[in-house]
Parts: structure tokens; C-alpha cells; sequence
């Protein structure tokens, strides 16, 4: 951390800066230039530093962080990748993963008819909600444990691994009963009491990203879920909150590519939420490989025009069929392969 | 609802589209173009057409709301703003609000300290929060239950009511036995477990803006809070999230004219968080008031470079007694009032 | 264009507003429901409505246009894609179209030695600024017609055609004596009077997005050009701005697959600008391919840190190779092909 | 300046940097941490280090700026208020400026009306543009010279100083020729040759912010202004664009404050565009006097529902003489004083 000292500040400010440094476990290297005095912070906890204040201290300009805020989801402290089991299949390594199904679970019979389609389709996973966010408090909310259970049904009969999203603290325990992966929902990618229960429990999560988050608060998000022991984080995009109105949101695929720079965990992308618009589904799976995301997660459903949420941005069986053909072979000019899934042979 | 067909949609497509509105108890009226049919939805309960998913429906290019989605909010429902009693306080009248503290409960002794400040300064309220969302798990947390203690303590010995936030659904009994209004923080505007939670107590609710909600996802947000029956909420602008740096979030002002335009609800300003930087803090919140904002909600500490958190943006007395001078001035001139707080006189 | 009256509208307020829109020479629709009027005005020229600022109209509540407010550009009344011949490539078709080279026009050997580089790398295009904009006065300005003239000898060279930046309406006619291609910057997309002056010269015009434009004010600033006579526009996706500062821009690919859906217009994507640094453009650039770009504008730079501008964000000549190969490949996915350059047989 | 080397950077690419800050005419600060090495680049001139592009080199991970990039704008060199002159009237000093009129000159007569509405409303200016930047090329763009001439008559007629917009390099000779303050506007606030152009003149220049310009770019563009010799420059705060769709821009008065902080230049603001509704124009000009405005610019018009051009958001006669009122006791408050213009006694 760099402290950059006001024109003008007092020798005694600059000693009181030094001091409180000092007292937080750091070295100091002191750099007084003509007009300024510049104080460099060394070693220590950098993680502390933040409770400090130095902002706030007498004669202080700036502060400028020269070390991340984080660390267990940082590459520096990982170097390697992180892959992640989930079922028969691994997130992370070379193999794409690739999660499929209905905005929400409507029904019995309609979620195993759509588990066995992306079943068939060739996807890795089943995701579908039982617990839906949705911004009126007078559409249709979800099932609830009722949805968890058909849930459990289709990963019976399919053998896919279900991803489902949790919104409430009370719900973990009830929702990783059920679910392979606990996803955490845009809107909730700073609720931290939220993210430190899912760090206690032993089910990989799938974080969304925040729809006007930073990288670094993404990966701040993970580090939370991490530093409570629960190691298995899969960060996810899916667009962001800009002016432009003609897609639902802005995807942002350099964060791909910059946070996989930055940190082990896998990465993947969520195109239907991002761009919100069926015809532009596929071309959006496509880039989002093609920059090197470790997945895909998709809205397919039989008949998306009756779907009951998100129906505008959901895909049909014939467009999924199409993206997955088209992934395979952008991953394979990647050095990368859409593996079969295991649970085709089921 | 209008609904424009796509040039080229079939008689069919049209039919099936007014099929399902009329399905949905609501009256069509079909205007025949050269080139397109637009179809209004009339009557029936708008809050479930967006359940429909028309835009999803084969042949719709567009559909279009005529009517807002929230209803217990809105003016139109309700043409009188709503007034809510805080301690011997009102907010939402011709009268100013102004709650002020620190950002955290840091300690007992600080607490009450700060507490005496701010009701000697003309503060109607005291605000600190005992639970805090930081954006590293490595910052400090907030003392929690020990907090709310403290806070309960304070406003014994100055008779000042107590607002402070609520993070998770499992503590919201605890947080309304020791407070006066429960605030939802930016953060978990759409944590909508968290809404209905609050709206079930009988306590206040004072709703900060999302970082990057629009004015109608905050009022709906609202709308969540009131559908479970509790009318109390106090809307708060904090500033939004924009490509502008130099600031920590952009205080958006229109905003207050033009929700209080739309809802009945009062709507106060944060400035602390609007601007980050103690040096802007009073200009921003004489803006405030004289943008029409029903109060002010501001961090003040005795010692404001020893703050534990927010130091940068919190404001010390001599600041805090010149913005309460000064907004005073400018309520006059509005036909306002900044009232001496009963519990001045305690 | 539908004209939405408010509650309580009084019959003489619809009347007034009936005339007008007759008065422009459309037809009217009337749509009587119980609570408000809707007003459908159909046919006629769509262009002169927003002139008639109906929306400030007593009694209306909202006006929504129904038609796009461009004509030239739009697929509706263009239906097949536009194919633009430079030099003897061409870019819109099936073939991909890649302009590479320095930042700016440095002096005469660096930039025949970068045109060498590009050329044998397989570039159909030489891309260079004669004019910079830069944010500071004190910055490097570009060598003005200096520079062009090094560039019509880098063509003569190496026979590659050039794209070259005009910032000003009394530069048009000299920069269009040397260049193939004139390229609009980012920062002058709404430069009207610049529009419409390149729009009178028969030269293909590559258009950068605005950094905060709307893939609609980016639609109509192609319609200024066009709407002079010239329909050679290139439009090409740099990057929006929006809160993220890990990368310089965030580079929005949707808007490639929105805006070739609405326009017949080639669209290029230039991720050295979108994402702002050197490490990130190889993996941007393959999935602009895969989102469906025409072609990709790149920096690239023999000595990538001795560039005199945007150095962090040009790429070197390994790198450009690898670029190359891999959009082939992905290229190939789509049944598209990279051609190898007529140049690369001079 | 101060430049952090990477983790694991070598001595050589630390002694390459040392050479290039000094070879640039810097005094230079080694400071040799565990893992790092930073070095501070002391005195020199500032202004040519983005020239230097040490980004770019091998072994840096960071550069950060500590000096502003602007000079003759900055308050560090010109600490008291710049006040400008125009008309009887002066604008940064103590005494609010008001500019007012319609959007665009429409007609003479209309023209010759509205500038004696304004006048005996207590305006100090009047606005009209002649030149319109429009964003489709099918709408009004404004009656050029005529319309100037119209504008010099006005003024001839009631004493008041002529604002009003030069869009194209090519003409601002001519219209200095007509009018007392040049305009820039939004979308040119990066139009390089359009700034020194103006700068060139030794008319008063008002220069609205880019739509989504920092502050710091926007300072910027002063600069330019200000480089070539034109020192009277006027910022205008216009709103910025953001994802809020229920303003047409959010307007943003912390840039207000934070801008007359760092510069020594006037900042007036315009609440008209800034939230494109007419019926919360006042509130907003109240509120950006209170918060330390030094003007108001404001599209006001006899009959505003007949304005050719952003009628929804011009206020009428009535609306304006309340907002004069109201700012003339907002300014009281602060200590400052809404002239009687010298005008309203010709």
C-alpha cells in the first residue's frame, strides 16, 4: 500500500501516518520528494490495512492499494487451476461443462421432460430453480422444496446433477439436501450472511456475478464463500447493468478473460441472462468459448414460448442442439473438448 | 399493455395473442395497421400479465406496459403522502428528518459519545449500524447482538430512536426488538426474503436504493416490503454506481423528484455514501433539501479520522452543526420546517 | 408511433393531438379504454414524428415509436447483407477482414516496417492515425499530413490498403486523397457536421461506436453518413464505457449480434480499444469471430513497448500470428474463411 | 509518478524503467520492498509522462499517476476563483448567472418574443441554438446563420448577451462573429480541433460535459480550450448517462462540488437535459444552487408545447419565474445574490 501525502503536509502528520503503519505490523519505506511525501507500506497483513482509515488520516491524499484485497481465490497463492467435480464431470480443467434447463421448475412432468431433453442434448448438468427472485412480488415466486423434490426425481431418472439456486440464509440446509451446486443469484452476490452459510456447507457454488459488480468484488464474493472452508467456487457471468437498452444486459466477456487471469476458480457464462433475447443465445455461447469461459450455463426448454419465466431469452431443443454442436468445435480449435456426458450412457 | 406484432405475423399468431389475453381476464382492443396489428390489453389485474411472457409468443415484436407494476406504492393509488412516525418524529410531512451517527457501533463509550453529539447537534434519529456488510470478510464485521445493545442504551440516555440495518432474514426479530426502523442496506435491495421478512414486523423499514436499481426496481422493492402488509417504508437515495471515479457513487437527485412524483412514500438522502468524501457532504445534502428530499441521513462521529469504517465520508461536529444550519435555511425556503427533536428537550 | 393519454385526458386534449399527427399525414387509430386513450398514428414518413414532440403534448402521458427511426440502415428495407470492396478484399461477405498496424503514424521507417509486419502476418488492411485525438493537449498529436503520405507509401509497398482517422470537417478532402478508408473515432460518432461531410466523399467509412452510444445513436450516426450519398459504412464495436476499471473499455459483443440483426451494414470489432490490454486481445478477438464480426481492427507493433501511444494495449508480432491462426479456425466453424490477402502476393 | 514493477521483475527491467524516467527529466525514488520494487518519478514536467507509455514496459504491473494531468485549469496553479465577464453580468464570482431561452431559434418573431420573456423574467443571457445537433439527420437542424442573425437582434433588442452552440471548426469564425459566449456541446466535448478552434477566439467558451465524461477528461477539454491561449472557460454540468431510464440523463451535482474543487473555472449547471422533464426543471435548479452552482441554463419558451425542438422538457413563463425566485433565495442562503440583471433597466 501506497501512501500518497498531501502538498503541504506536516512533518507530524507524516510521523502519525509512519506510526499507525507501524503499529499494524508493517515495514515502512519513507520517499520525500520536493513537493510530496510518499510512504510505501511493506509485509504485513495486507488485509488489515482497509480497517485503518488512512484515507480519512490528517494530511493524507490518497491511498493506493498495491496488493489484491484477496487471497484464497487469487492466482499468486494458486497458481494452478482449480477443477471442479461435479457429478461425472470436472469444471475447471480442459473439459467444457455445460448446464442446461428451465428458468424454474413449473412442474412434475415438465421439468423431467426437460431434464431428458438436455440430458440427450448433451448437457453436464440440469439447472432449474425452485426458489425464484423475481422483481414483482405478484409473479409466480416458485415451488419451493416442492420443485427441490421433482429436482432430485430428474437427477434420479436422468443422472444429471442439479443446480439450483438459494436465496435465503434459512434455506441452505434444506436446498443442499437436494442440490449438486448451490447457486447464488445476481442479486445476491453481496449478501454475505448468504454467502458465508453456503461457505459452510460441502456443495460446490455456482456465484453469479453482481449485475453492477466489479471483477474484484466477484472475486472479494468468492473470497467470502472460500474463507469460510468451502474451496469449490464456480464464479459465473452474466451480463451487466449499463445504458444500453436493446439487450437485457451488457455481457461482459473481458471479464472472462481478466478474471481468469486473476484467479483458479473456473469461470463460466450464462448467455440467456446476458444478452435476453433467444436469437442471440447461441452466437453469445459461441464467444463466450471462443474467450475461453469453462462453460456454459443456458435456458432450454421444449416449448420456451410457454416457458413461465425468462420464456423471451429461452431456448428451444433445435438452437441447443445447434450451440452445442458449434461449442464443440470452437473448444477443439482451443485445445479444449465438450465431453460426452456420463450420464448419456445411463 | 400494447402489444405489436411483428410485420408479417400470421392471423393466427394474432389470434393466439389475444386468446391469452382475454384467457387472462383482460378486454383486447385490436388496431389493424397496413403493416402491423398492435393489440391492447384493457382492464384485469395488470400484476400477473407479465406472467403471460407475450413477448415470447410466436409473431410479438414488442410489448409494451401502460400501467406501472406496483400498486400499493403508487401516488395513483394513494394521492397523499404518506406521513410515518419515528419516535416523537414524522417523516414525510412539511417537516425535515435528519438521521444521524456513526457508521458502526464501534463501542459502548464511543456510541454514547456520538449519540449526545448528534441529539445536542438537532438530529431526529440516531443511526450506526450494529451488522455491517463489508465488502472483504476480513473487515471488521460490526459487534452484532453486543451493538444493538448499545444502540438500545443510547436511546435511553437521549431519547433518540434508533435506525439500524438488517442483514439476514434469521436476525430480523432480534434487529426490531432493539430498533426503531429496520434499514435494508444497498446491497440487499432485491434480497427479497429478506423484504418480505421485514415487511411481516411492525417496524419502520428504510429502504436504501440498489447501487444500480432504476427508480421502479426500487419501488418495487418497496412494493415487496408493503405486500406483506407493513406500509411503513422510507425510501433512501445513496447514490448509484456510474464510470465516474472520482466519486464513490453518483448521487442521482432526479431521483428523488421523480419518485416522489410516482409514489406516495417519503424518499430521504444519504450523502455521506452519495459522495464519499467528507469535504462534499454538505453541499450535497443542502441539494438534497432543496431537490425537495423529505430528511437526511449522514454519518457524523466525534473523532471522524478514527472512524472505524467509512472514515473518508464521515462528517465531524463543527461540519455537522453548519449542514443542520444550513439546511434549515433552505427548508424555509421550501415552506419546510427542520424541527427542534423533542428529545433535544430531554 | 403510439400515443398513450393520460388518466383523466380530456376529449379536447386527444382531439388536439389527433389533428396534429393527421396534419403530419398519417393515419389515426383510436383506442377508447375505460381508463386512458390510445392514439396509433400509421403510415406516412416516420422520420418527421419526432419533430412534432408530441410527448409535450396536454394530456399525453408517453409516446412509443413503433418504427425504427432509420431507413437506409436498416435490414427491413435491405434485407441482404452489404458487401464493401477495399482494395481487393471485402468485408460484409463470407470472408473475414482483418486491419492491423500501429496506434499512430510514429515516422516512415517504424511504419513501412509495421506494414511489412502486417502484411506478411496476413492483414488485408494497414491501420494507422495520422490525427490523434488524445485526452491531453500535451500528448502526442499525430504527424498530420506527414503522416499520410507515409502511409500512401506504405500501400505503394506493400499494397495494402489504408485506414486512417479524420477528426476534422476541413480535413476530409485531404485525408481522403490518401487513405481507402476513413475512420470515424469514437469520440466524434455524434460529430454531425464530421458525418455528414464524409458522407459526400466516396470513400468507405469504418464508424467506431461512441463510448456511451446506444446501438441505436450508433445506427443513426451510419444513417447521417448515408443520408449524404454514401453507403460504405463500416460499423465498428470498440468497447462501451461503463463502471468495471479492470479493462479500459468493456467490449460488447452483443451489440455485434443486436446491431447485425437490425442493420445490413458489415460490423468489425476492434478489441485492442474494448479491453485495453495486450494480454487480453488475442482471446477477445477470437470470440468477436465466434459472436460473428466481419473482421477485426487490431494494433499491432513490431516493438509493442516502444509504441508512442496505447502501447499497453498493442500486441506484438507472435502474438498477431497466433491471432490470426486461431480466428481462421474459428472462422471455419461459422463456414466463413480468412483470405489470404491479394497484397500477400505483391 | 509512481511505477510498480511486477513480482519477480528483474534488476534489469527496474534499471530500464530508472533510465527512462530520468532520461525524460525526472528526479527518481527507489523503493525495495520483499516482493516488489517501487519507484517514485519526482519534479519534472508531468505532462509528458503518458508519453512515455512505462506500462508498456517489460517488469511494470502498475503506473499511477500522483499529479493531475491538467495545469492551467487546476486550482494548485490559479487558487482564486477565475470570474468572467459577459454582458453587464459575471459568472464564478459571487452573483448567480441564469441563461435562458428556447432549444433552437425557430423564427424571428418567436426568437424576438422569447428573448423579452426572458429578459423580463431576470435572465442575464439568452440561449438559442442555430446551429442543432440532432441525432437523426431527418430532423430540424437548426436555421445556421439566419438563426444567428436573429440572435444578434435579440440581443440589440433587450441587452442581452447572446449563448449559443458552433458545431463544425468551420464555423466558429462566423458564429464570434454573432455570438458573446461560444457553446460546446455534449457530444463534442471531445472534439479536439472544435476545442482549440475555440480556443483560438477570445470569446467566453461553455463547455458542457460529455455524456459520460469524468471529470477529469472533462478538465481536460478546458484545457484544450486553454492551451491555445482562451482562458475564459465556462464548465456546464448536463447530466450523464447511466442505466436509469425513467430521466433522460442522471444529473450529477457531486461533478458540481468535486469540479470547483479541483478548478479554478466557473461550473454552472443545466437541469433542462439534465433530467429532460419539465416538470422537475425547478426542482433541480434549486437543488444545484444549493449545492454551489455559480448558473443555471434552462430552455424556457412562451409556449413550450410548441417548441420545435426538446419541448417535453422546456418550461413555460410561469414555471420559470418561480425557479427564479426560488434560486434568488437558495442563493441568500448560501451568501450569495441573484442579480437584477443590467439589462432589464434598457
Amino acid at each position: 500500500m501506497i501512501i500518497v501525502m498531501r502538498k503541504g503536509a506536516t512533518q507530524a502528520q507524516v510521523n502519525e501516518v509512519v506510526e499507525r503503519v507501524r503499529a499494524a505490523g508493517f515495514g515502512v519505506h519513507l520517499s520525500q520528494g520536493e513537493e510530496r511525501t510518499i510512504i510505501g507500506a511493506i509485509g504485513g497483513d495486507r488485509r488489515v490495512l482497509s480497517d485503518l482509515n488512512l484515507e480519512a488520516a490528517p494530511g493524507v491524499e490518497r491511498v493506493t492499494p498495491i496488493s489484491k484485497p484477496y487471497k484464497l481465490v487469487s492466482r499468486d497463492f494458486h497458481p494452478e487451476d482449480t477443477v471442479i467435480r461435479v457429478g461425472g464431470a470436472t469444471v475447471g480443467g480442459s473439459d467444457l461443462w455445460v448446464v442446461a434447463g428451465p428458468c424454474s421448475v413449473e412442474g412434475r412432468e415438465l421439468l423431467l421432460e426437460s431434464a431428458r431433453l438436455v440430458r440427450d442434448g448433451g448437457a453436464h448438468a440440469l439447472r432449474a430453480g425452485a426458489f425464484k427472485p423475481r422483481s414483482s412480488p405478484y409473479s409466480f415466486q416458485g415451488l419451493g422444496e416442492e420443485g427441490l423434490k421433482y429436482l432430485a426425481e430428474a437427477r434420479a431418472l436422468t443422472g444429471l446433477p442439479v443446480v439450483t439456486e438459494v436465496m435465503d440464509t434459512r434455506d441452505v440446509e434444506l436446498v443442499a439436501e437436494y442440490a449438486d451446486v448451490l447457486q447464488i443469484g445476481t442479486r445476491n452476490m453481496q449478501n454475505f450472511s448468504l454467502l458465508k452459510e453456503v461457505g459452510r456447507t460441502n456443495k460446490p457454488v455456482l456465484l453469479k456475478r453482481g449485475m453492477s459488480a466489479t471483477i474484484e468484488e466477484w472475486l472479494m464474493a468468492a473470497e467470502y464463500v472460500m474463507s469460510e472452508g468451502n474451496h469449490q467456487v464456480i464464479l459465473c457471468e452474466r451480463g451487466v447493468r449499463t445504458f444500453e437498452t436493446a439487450t437485457r444486459n451488457t455481457l461482459d466477456l473481458s471479464a472472462v478473460v481478466v478474471a481468469k487471469s486473476l484467479t483458479h476458480l473456473p469461470v463460466v457464462v450464462d448467455p440467456s441472462h446476458g444478452v435476453g433475447k433467444r436469437a442471440f443465445v447461441g452466437a453469445l455461447a459461441r464467444a463466450a468459448v471462443a474467450a475461453g469461459a469453462d462453460g456454459i450455463l443456458v435456458e432450454v426448454h421444449q416449448r420456451p414460448d410457454e416457458a413461465k419465466s425468462d420464456a423471451a431469452q429461452t431456448i428451444g431443443p433445435t438452437a441447443f442442439h445447434q450451440m452445442m454442436h458449434e461449442i464443440a468445435a470452437i473448444a477443439q480449435v482451443l485445445g479444449r473438448r465438450l465431453p460426452t456426458p456420463v450420464s448419456a450412457h445411463v
